[in-house]
């Protein structure tokens, strides 16, 4: 209940701000919905849209101050960060090419940044941004959203407890349908479009959340992959299939797939690890549940908030077992932690969260840049770090 | 996105005060994230505890005004019917037994009302709040939650299309396990205390869920029942499990079981609906499907915002198929549907909506009564409106 | 392997009769294929069909010697009682009205009798089957085949062994939808007549099965029920759809739903059994698996063959875990079991199996009759054995 | 029922002898119920192992005739050859590296060969078979058995129809995890043997299942390929894990995986197949099912012997949907098969079939060789016909 407070000093929400999200937009809602389920924070400000007309019609539908209605994000952060109210956080939540510039107006001026995924739409600006992150005081989140799942906190402890012993294999794959034809709207034109979306296609736009996963859960580093991607409708400029080979330090292997044009699948993320001494497997479509397998054993059916979860999980849940949570709670997990961190950042405290950040956003950059280098040298294994 | 307005007059908050739900309570903080998550409310005042200083320590950590939180539901009632920005409507989330009371001194004030079930915790008390609702110009919704549900709607829709043809057999059961043994806390104790529960346990409980959800679903009117109820836990006052065969007018025939006693279920919400010409099949649990067999055809699987779902029902989801939406926003739905009727009703337009009501919680209190009625005559047939 | 004998003396098959199972039936090629699958039996003789045409034609598509093809069952029984190597063994599969008068021949000449189910169409011819069988020192075995499933073996000593504790709580459904619509064929033909079938329908026909289930994975005796027969498709002479509540001995309480109308249910045949220590769940169309829950832990998944399973349960599997093993494997391992008997008795040792044999057959027989007695007085509580 | 004679000429079962399948192995067993199950074969003849005393004692407990049990297969091969009722068929079902030089007597001596995967335990003795087999009249059938499964051959019907469009996209798998650690039994001993099994470990032993499932239900034929292959327990000589991308002819992709080292997977074969008009998926653990997702509609699922499927498939199967058939009835299906090919070349008719034969060996060879040769040169692409 102590998420829940408005003008509570102790509890007041987070002042924030919106870069994107206007209409036609879909993760901005997301973003927008996520940061208000718990009530940690208060939308106020925002730079919705490319086009000022739209930008301004937009912040009006949510309700926003006319006076904090932006044409530009150059203007709101400049703006914002002298008044004396002014946005503590900002939500970037725009096609991928704009992440770095957007991104680095607000570092400059302290305002903590939580940023969509991919962390930016080519590796030389995630080099940049990186930069601009570690000079900044300010904090930086990336919503690999799919991380603030109850049951995926629960994979990553299993592991890291050991209950799997030393990871050998992992499985991974990321799975959607929506783009198996050459469909054109709104949403499938810029994440279709190099200028815009980056080199990866699938790779990039979900590739990088089920390559993420993967390093949450397992806490292992990948060293090199091999990559073969396809683009298999006619004139698509990026990758809308991808089979990658995974060799992790350490010696464990894995395999991950991503796809847009695989009929029947929605968003089918989907992981598999196995170690020495045991196995898991967690379904993004069903993320309540977490099956753990013991060598040996019965499979253990470990639900959100039931038997056997780690008691170290319950702030990441909020109804009892049995009644879903979902997509959006997962989302506001991500939210609930980072105001945890801002705050505990505004009291000089130790900002430490699970909430992924810097790093795993150039991660995910390297993992994309790999694929294509490899995909371009007819999948032969690569450095992820080259 | 017209529903996230916070400062434009047009999509404006609703000014929402709550009954109950303060420390240690449970539906209380689902009721706000309900009432938080698309932006339609905002908490601006409460009596949140029997006990004046739980009341103000809870009002304080959810960030209230100390002029807004109030010691008694009739104070905060009389207080906020006559200040200029009072509340418009007024969450009741308490035991059952303040149902009554708390509401009948909102709606007298024609402040809209949404109350959780069930009802009340008497019959008489339930037909006494029925006529307070009639004769106040206030909206009263009870939140029968499981019916805001994308696809409860789309079963719904099924059946009123005659995609099912005419009903024969209705099949649904509420299982939990949480009751199994003599536990106490909080929820357990006044759950089980016919005091403040009413005089059924897992019927008013649960029960009362799995029948509205079945005549929500199918539109039936259930005329009699043979219920045999029985307490497992020895010392339990009230019914822990229950059998209730149905008797539905036009001849269809149900089976509805509930229990608190089942070790392995959580929240195992599930109806199945039997016609002349299909079938369908929906589990709380994994709530963003419904499986339609056409007689003859092969099973269907429709998702959540998927293909084959009603248009109509868009306004309902959020998020695209394949990322779960749960029981936090199928709740949500029922705020949003109250926001809507209450917006409508303020500018003098029709209030109807989806959203169950007065009538239904009548339905349900009739329930409890009738399978109590049948289990002390050994299960004898009695009428739903005796 | 030892089951697989031929010539070897020690591991003859049994040589096997048929009465009953000729062409367009069912249920015979069911048993023939059981009857063969480890070995243990040889076809040798056969009355296959009540007119003297088909059972010729059917004898000797299954290439039965010209001899041993009989136009009545009372030829097959006098005749095979004189041979030296006439049949140790009849298989009656016949319609429900010629179990009793086939039977009772077979028993009279100390033939072993393997019999479908239910025993008989009427309870008196139930009673004085019973009578024969215990006069004769031939065995009587029930094909109530789904007892045979290993993970339903499984449940039963769970149960037996107090893993669930004491049972409170039974729901058991066998649900079907092949006779939602007037359909005649032979098999709808004869069992949806009474003078062949029986006085019950869905509750002869699969609610025994239901109802066996129950009693053998539980060991309870049910005491009395109150049952609502519906025949929703016009002019249907017998039950369709069939709602039961039932209180067992020692208290425990159950439901029982079958139904051949409920569109989307092919062989729906599902129980769950609960006790005051955990529950378990068995679902016959995914025969191989079977949950269980200790109260307050996370749910197991127990596999054919596979960890956890009792070592008792090994001759009732033949191949690893993930491998499934279905409906005739089940049926199998009731033939194997009497045939173990038959040699046992025939060296004269204890003949003691798990096989159903005339009391189940008789509680059947009771549970119909109790069912159809109930609903006449409108679900009154009759007893079983009333 | 015509499947199921004896003594009647017409449908006389075929004698067949058997090389391999002794006391502890395990699918000599198989083969033999297999061949049992629809009364197609009967088995008269056996060189069931290596040691002559362990050949006889199998022998007896088969209850064969003393003087049809032999030490060898080279005795069984030239005797069986000129008895007037000499076995028409044998199961050869030892460890891989016998399958050649005995496969060899039989065909050479015109005695149909129903032969266990893969073909033989390297590529030479493959190609040597292939010659062997291509010159002797007699038949030569592999049983690669999950081809045998309905739903398996429902799918391939579906691609062969068009319903998938163009294919795209295969994901194929076959984990187990009982190789995880360093287990030492009769079966565990000459899988990991090179010398017995050949230098695939995973890759030959399930992965050429998952192989030629994807050809068999695609029609696709690979032609390159790039394995990561890995030996995960310490001081195992073969592959217990392996990775591969595939491209076929014509422009799709897969992405194959086996594992014998995944805690919490039996037989998990599952195999997913997607192209520009739908997708399907199989999973051969729950084998009766086959969702089948037409784009832009709702999946449905297809049942065996159910609504939507072909009737071409009525004969693979013999029970009703909802009553599971499973790994046995799939395995029967391809004996049925085989032995309706060899009535028929008995009869001088065509002898197609759908069961695998010498080509789909032999194309396994060169898949477990590629895999090799490709890991070898760190996962570098290799022909597969190379």
């Amino acid at each position: 209940m102590a998420n829940e407070g408005k003008d509570n000093p102790q509890v007041r929400p987070i002042r924030l701000g919106m870069v994107g999200g206007g209409k036609d937009a879909f993760i901005g809602a997301v973003h927008r919905i996520a940061s208000r389920i718990d009530g940690r924070y208060e939308l106020v400000a925002g730079a919705l849209s490319s086009t000022p007309e739209k930008a301004l019609e937009s912040g009006r539908a949510l309700g926003l101050r006319e006076d904090r209605i932006y044409a530009s994000f150059e203007d709101m952060a400049k703006r914002e960060a002298r008044l004396k109210d002014g946005i503590e956080a900002v939500a970037i939540v725009t096609p991928n090419h704009v992440h770095y510039p957007a991104a680095k107006e607000f570092l400059k001026r302290g305002i903590h940044v939580i940023c969509d995924k991919p962390l930016t739409s080519t590796l030389p600006d995630a080099k940049k941004l990186a930069k601009a992150a570690k000079s900044s005081d300010a904090l930086f989140f990336l919503t690999h959203n799919y991380t603030g799942y109850p049951m995926v906190r629960q994979a990553r402890e299993l592991v890291g407890n050991g209950d799997l012993g030393k990871i050998r294999v992992v499985q991974v794959e990321y799975a959607q349908d929506w783009l198996s034809t050459d469909v054109h709207n709104k949403q499938a034109d810029w994440r279709t479009d190099p200028a815009r979306s980056g080199i990866g296609g699938s790779t990039g736009d979900i590739g990088t959340h089920a390559f993420n996963l993967v390093c949450f859960i397992t806490g292992l580093t990948a060293e090199s992959l091999a990559a073969d991607l396809q683009s298999f409708v006619p004139g698509r400029q990026v990758d809308d299939n991808a089979h990658v080979m995974l060799r992790f330090d350490g010696g464990a292997r894995g395999l991950l797939w991503c796809s847009q044009v695989a009929p029947g699948n929605e968003n089918n993320l989907k992981i598999r690890v196995y170690g020495e001494k045991g196995g898991l497997e967690w379904h993004q479509e069903d993320p309540n549940y977490l099956q753990f397998t013991p060598l040996g054993e019965p499979q253990k059916l470990l639900t959100r908030g039931g038997a056997g979860m780690s008691a170290a999980l319950a702030p990441t849940t909020r109804v009892p077992p049995g009644h879903p949570e979902g997509y959006l709670e997962g989302f506001a997990n991500l939210y609930n932690e980072a105001a945890d961190a801002i705050r505990a950042h505004q009291s000089g405290k130790s900002a430490a969260s699970l909430v992924p950040g810097i790093e795993d956003g150039l991660a995910g950059e390297r993992f994309i840049d790999a694929c294509v280098r490899s995909s371009s040298r007819n999948a032969a294994w690569v450095k992820l770090d080259g």
